[in-house]
């Protein structure tokens, strides 16, 4: 427990109106969007600056109290779950673009910037951010280097990772560290920013970060391709990779999601398609056509059975944004949805996709897949009913599975949404114990009390 | 000093060829590009195989022999001279590539793989390898990456870190590290490679390599712009990038640069010339017509006496060649060259120029200058003879005063050159003795009696 003597100090520091201890405040903060149980933190603490913030660290740090820094949840393997007793920090009042630096393509940023707003800001300054998360209208930038996020642009534009130039962190002990630059180049010291990335808050926790921006492109075209087969439109995605083709995005979604998704969003989405295709092409006038022309060709020789191409933005968006709401509508379809992320190189993704069917026949359950096939990087759900034990059995060992059948393709037990607590106890199965032991000693290293968000990642 | 049975054991391990004592090959491994003292190692090690170089790295671990391992040593900052009482372990029986995987690709390699060897293999199979630093045709891929080389191409296709995908290590004890994914995306565990990347083997020895392959452009269109000029060839940089063009390589060269360049290269550089830039745009053929356009039409509002587009490849490579034999070049005029590597954001290319021009003035030295000018990566050169103690302490002075000059402009200590053991007393002006402390804890976790290039990056 924290005392009352204890809370005044973080009174003290953050003022009263920002230390929150009702219960309605900390049930908020209890689960994020993984499927696991919730946990009570005993304080939400809203620092309203870097000092704050710093501070509030420190007097966790003294006291050995764990902290659990949260942008806005939307992770999906519990790496925003608190502990019992430990406080949740939140970044929402620290959410200011301190720098939008055009001649020099950066911007320097709170952690609690809302992606969308950022992304929406940057391009009003004539440039581009292009990691998009699919929860991006309310994650945070911190929380998206937290997790390395991904999203539907990752093909052509990577992840996080590929836009973080530097940033400032607090260790474990109040401490402001820096690591990396505002120069395209630079290597002064370790390259704790990488290290940072995916890091779910267990070795400090940000204070300013500083991303890379770049040129928008000045075209783009979107289509959509309609299959009457799985295998055609997997097959399709391989072929397009193999191509030397590189969109900017390329989407899948099969028949249980396209009818999900379109029973939620009503996009005029095909509903008797056995899968989708959604592909962009984007990049110079000339290219695109070229593209476009060349990937309209594959999918035809794949037989999609229509190749419909938007006509402009609005429709374009009327699309993805549906395919943005996929998460939402298998939600609503079943008391407990499981949404996977395991990740195989791409040219697996038709033999992944056979997988993951024999493994819903194996159990008996429904698995909807859609997600970045272009990355191999897909999202197998899995809509069940957490509270009937039996059909939760069987969950858990499909899940098991699927991490089997990714690593036997040489894949990853997560491709973008985190390993958090959920996935903790699987990671020795994909980089062995000789690797956990390395990570573990890093992270007593600048954390010997263990109050960076313990449990997340590496496990206890 | 390493006992004769320890040497028999080292024998036993990897073979009596493969462990070297006579004084020829150890100093032969006593020193590397930069301008340091020589350090005789104890021993020089070849191990051929996995299986010899993890045992080797265990042998020291378990004796507390300082290891330092060596690809090419063309670093420029001491990162590869080894220790008195040392090892110095060659990879250059290491050189394997284990997999170019076109339809996902990906490269698996051997640390001692030499750069362009890779390029090239890779372009064979219709790939690209983009990161090319000035000594590819020597370097290594394993010592790219423990100095995180950038090259000529660092400003459209980045450095080495964005094409690491992940990796095995050995740890201090000799126990193989995993991280990272033959994935696009992954997540899982500790994103240790980004940490590993210019780390100067001081975290742990390179195994295997995953590196990202890219489809090539389509075309390419390269010319050299002539300057009356130093300040209007520098704006043009500034304002090229302001026009956002991301040219792939974007090179700048003083005519103290140019007349070394062509005496000893005869390219044809214009001798006369105050400045030139050396400008190469790829992509789609489209996107090359336009954006070559258009750097024309901005070197010439910016006053470049004359643009010379190369007509053919052979035209290109010779100047390209030329520009890449820029330090052998200088390197023959006094007996001491200093390359430095400070790197400012790009909008300050222009007043970093002036600022050197200050600094040679200041102190009576004549400085080059050449470097990738879109990075904001320039290579002030000073040309000097280290015998002579009371210029050398100018020298030193100079590089002090260079170092301020970037890091007040918003910039680096380095580039892409290193820290090693030449600037590892200087870090601290640019992060912070509370990042020193981080970088060290890690350090002393992973490696506790500091066996892994002791000294380097971030000094004892």
């Amino acid at each position: 427990m924290i005392s009352g003597n204890l809370k005044k100090e973080f009174e003290a520091l953050l003022g009263e109106k920002n230390v929150m201890s009702d219960e309605v405040t900390r049930m908020n903060y209890a689960y994020d969007a993984a499927v696991l149980d919730p946990v009570m933190p005993a304080l939400v603490l809203r620092p309203e600056s870097s000092e704050q913030l710093g501070s509030a660290i420190r007097l966790c740090g003294e006291n050995g109290i764990p902290v659990t820094v949260r942008g806005a949840g939307t992770n999906l393997s519990g790496g925003t779950i608190p502990l019992k007793n430990g406080v949740v920090i939140l970044t929402n009042a620290m959410n200011k673009i301190i720098e939008i630096n055009e001649a020099d393509m950066y911007a320097i940023v709170q952690p609690g910037v809302v992606t969308a707003d950022f992304a929406a800001a940057v391009a009003a300054r004539g440039l581009f951010y292009p990691p998009d998360p699919g929860s991006q209208k309310v994650s945070t930038l911190a929380g998206n280097v937290a997790e390395n996020a991904g999203g539907l642009r990752g093909l052509k534009y990577g992840v996080t990772k590929d836009y973080l130039m530097g940033m400032d962190f607090f260790d474990a002990g109040g401490n402001l560290v820096k690591t990396g630059s505002k120069t395209v180049k630079c290597v002064t010291g370790y390259n704790v920013g990488g290290l940072m990335v995916a890091s779910e808050g267990t070795l400090g926790v940000f204070n300013e970060i500083t991303l890379k921006l770049v040129p928008p492109p000045s075209a783009s075209k979107s289509m959509m391709a309609v299959y009457d087969s799985v295998a055609d439109a997997t097959e399709s995605v391989a072929a397009i990779i193999a191509a030397k083709i590189v969109p900017c995005t390329l989407e899948f979604m099969d028949n249980f999601t396209i009818r999900a998704v379109e029973d939620y969003a009503k996009a005029g989405l095909p509903t008797e398609a056995q899968a989708l295709l959604l592909i962009e092409v984007d990049g110079h006038a000339g290219q695109v056509a070229d593209d476009a022309a060349k990937v309209e060709e594959i999918c035809k020789q794949h037989n999609a059975s229509r190749i419909q191409v938007a006509k402009d933005e609005a429709e374009k968006n009327k699309v993805w944004e549906a395919r943005r709401a996929a998460l939402s509508a298998l939600a609503k379809l079943k008391p407990t949805l499981v949404l996977e992320d395991a990740t195989v190189p791409r040219s697996k993704v038709p033999e992944m996709v056979r997988g993951l069917d024999t493994v819903a026949a194996k159990y008996n359950l429904s698995i909807g897949t859609f997600g970045h096939a272009g990355d191999g990087n897909l999202h197998p759900t899995i809509l069940c009913d957490r509270r009937n034990e039996k059909e939760w059995h069987k969950v858990e060992s499909a899940i098991e599975d699927i991490f089997d059948l990714a690593l036997k393709m040489g894949g990853t037990l997560s491709g973008e949404h985190g390993i958090g607590i959920a996935k903790a106890g699987f990671m020795a199965r994909e980089v062995g114990e000789r690797s956990l032991t390395y990570f573990h000693k890093i992270k007593q290293a600048v954390d010997p009390k263990g109050i960076l968000n313990p449990g997340k990642v590496i496990g206890d």
